[in-house]
């Protein structure tokens, strides 16, 4: 079998969790379609449907609710680790290290649905804790009473945040929350077939995450919306961009070939709240003038809207800082993580194999060893 | 292209820095068989090579042994993450999470020899540090005139080392040093392959080697050194292991189709040392005697003693608890991880597939999503 560089397209596992159909703009989480999930659920549902292979019935979300939001707390070992990190250190390396640092008996081998939970409903957490401590400010208690989604923004910002603002956070969590074999997750699932814990295989994806090839293409975009600023300046800002070095962050994508159904579903938000967020109705905006002129200057070459462009546009809404971004995306993707993690923790050691292009030890070397 | 199930002989890099020949059961590190290194070099001259790709000269090993040994000690950081992490953590789990909070402008992207020597340098300390922690007694300070394999057994044992525990102990680590595409060093290339940091890579490979399947043998085989006890009590307690479960640790290997080369070098080494060393004595006996009765229990299987076995033996002869066994691994595979950290990080993303083979949405559902 010959070397495929990236291992494009190379089917490296079996999955049940989710069905990534780049050929025709789909993705299914289990049998759903992410967009329906993302416009009518919360997000502790999907994750329970990501986890259990089916939605909850309403005594099964109850009682997952309940006891996962008294899951948020962080043991008092970690609170003690994040204050040891000195404060230069960014926030995804922060969240590896808090995660690798949950390390217990809770967390031993083999990972679990209520391990899964007990380590994604800290992550809002960590992260709350670690942005208040470097703005000097006091870490928020979170509040059982509201959701995942609602409870993180309230944790960051200590006022309980807009129903439009949790909508638009919800949407873009659940439609992050899982995307086939990317780099993380297969990471992810390497480590897990060892027969390692959950701690390490996700300690190991949210360090696949902090790559700028993989996380870390929003801020690009949050730049661009920025930079742009208002609707009549977005026609000569792409302009120059274009002129200036041919390149438009938030189109393309490796894997879809057409319409990027995350895009599609975030697009479709946008629209129904763009009257109550002024970034929101910019980013349509600057979707239609960007896309006519990507025909305009690369004719043929049709470029789709991705994922990251109106994760950067919803991100503006909720005014999350550049260094919230790719943490954002951990919060949510470690649903997806955990998953596959359960998944191949049962399946087979991953031990491939690589070409050897480098030197051969001299022939008279070589005849005195075997 | 089909699932294989565990990537089994799937080619998914090219490299320079090592040949795993499982047919011939031969071990190439950058052109020079890993054998002859482990019988006449020093840990730092095989850690240059597989780093820079030939052997230092005089100049070169002097410079960068004054400079890597100037790299031991612990930022203030690490030894407060260190003592934040409770008692009951494993060691593997310790090494994880410290690790990772190495991360500092220092080992930001891309990927170094310096960053790489740096960190080797210091999992000796955290190991030490953390081991004296823990029993209680005063973590014993780098001398920089020890090499790296003696300053090791300084660190823990507070007296310097027997030159046949340094020599037992320097072969292992650099016949361990570096093996191809295992699963550890699969997951540290997917994650530097995103560009994310060294340290990222690092501590997903270190999650990855903590699993039972990859890193966890040799304290199995130690336990069975351990519980023969004696030349005369090996056929009996062999006929019996046989007898109750089949299994035997310490022989087979999923890369090696005939002898492992490691397994090779280090029985030549046991047999020199064997006179000065009861374990390594015991070690070769319990070889004789374990491939002559697998050949009388499974005639034909043809099973070879794999580098775990001997590996035991050196551990048991240093004197080394079970929780040393997979961090001491990890003190030296550091060094392979890295080469190939550095080599990966300038390749192409490694984003692959997978088969979906779970439900699909209900025709009705379908119809009205894209």
């Amino acid at each position: 079998m010959s070397f495929v560089p990236g291992l494009e397209q190379v089917v490296v596992a079996e999955t049940e969790v989710s069905f990534v159909d780049g050929e025709n703009g789909r993705l299914v989480y289990r049998g759903e379609w992410a967009k329906d999930l993302s416009e009518g659920h919360s997000f502790e549902e999907v994750a329970y449907l990501l986890w259990n292979g089916h939605l909850p019935s309403a005594a099964e979300l109850e009682v997952s609710q309940a006891v996962w939001s008294q899951q948020r707390e962080l043991p008092q070992e970690i609170q003690a680790v994040l204050d040891a990190i000195p404060h230069e250190t960014g926030m995804m390396s922060v969240l590896r290290t808090a995660v690798s640092a949950l390390e217990s008996q809770a967390y031993a081998y083999p990972p679990t649905v209520e391990q899964a939970a007990a380590i994604t409903m800290k992550l809002p957490t960590i992260i709350a804790y670690r942005y208040h401590r470097l703005k000097g400010t006091t870490p928020v208690a979170s509040r059982s009473d509201l959701g995942h989604t609602a409870n993180y923004l309230y944790m960051l910002r200590g006022v309980e945040p807009s129903p439009v603002h949790v909508r638009a956070l919800e949407a873009y969590l659940i439609l992050l929350m899982e995307h086939g074999m990317n780099s993380s997750t297969f990471a992810a699932r390497v480590i897990a077939s060892t027969r390692s814990d959950i701690v390490s295989s996700l300690t190991g994806a949210i360090g696949a995450l902090k790559g700028p090839l993989h996380g870390g293409a929003p801020s690009h975009v949050m730049n661009m919306l920025r930079g742009i600023g208002t609707k009549d300046q977005t026609e000569a800002w792409i302009r120059n961009k274009l002129e200036s070095d041919g390149r438009l962050m938030g189109f393309g994508h490796r894997v879809y070939k057409t319409t990027d159904p995350r895009a599609v579903a975030l697009r479709e938000l946008a629209l129904r709240l763009s009257a109550s967020d002024p970034w929101l109705e910019l980013a349509v905006h600057v979707e239609e003038v960007a896309i006519r002129l990507l025909e305009e200057y690369k004719p043929g070459k049709k470029l789709y809207t991705n994922v990251e462009f109106y994760a950067a546009a919803v991100m503006n809404a909720i005014e999350f800082e550049e260094e919230l971004f790719t943490p954002t995306f951990a919060v949510t993707r470690t649903v997806g993580w955990s998953a596959h993690i359960i998944e191949a923790a049962q399946g087979r050691l991953i031990y491939p194999d690589a070409a050897y292009i480098g030197k051969l030890p001299a022939a008279a070397a070589g005849a005195t060893t075997p």
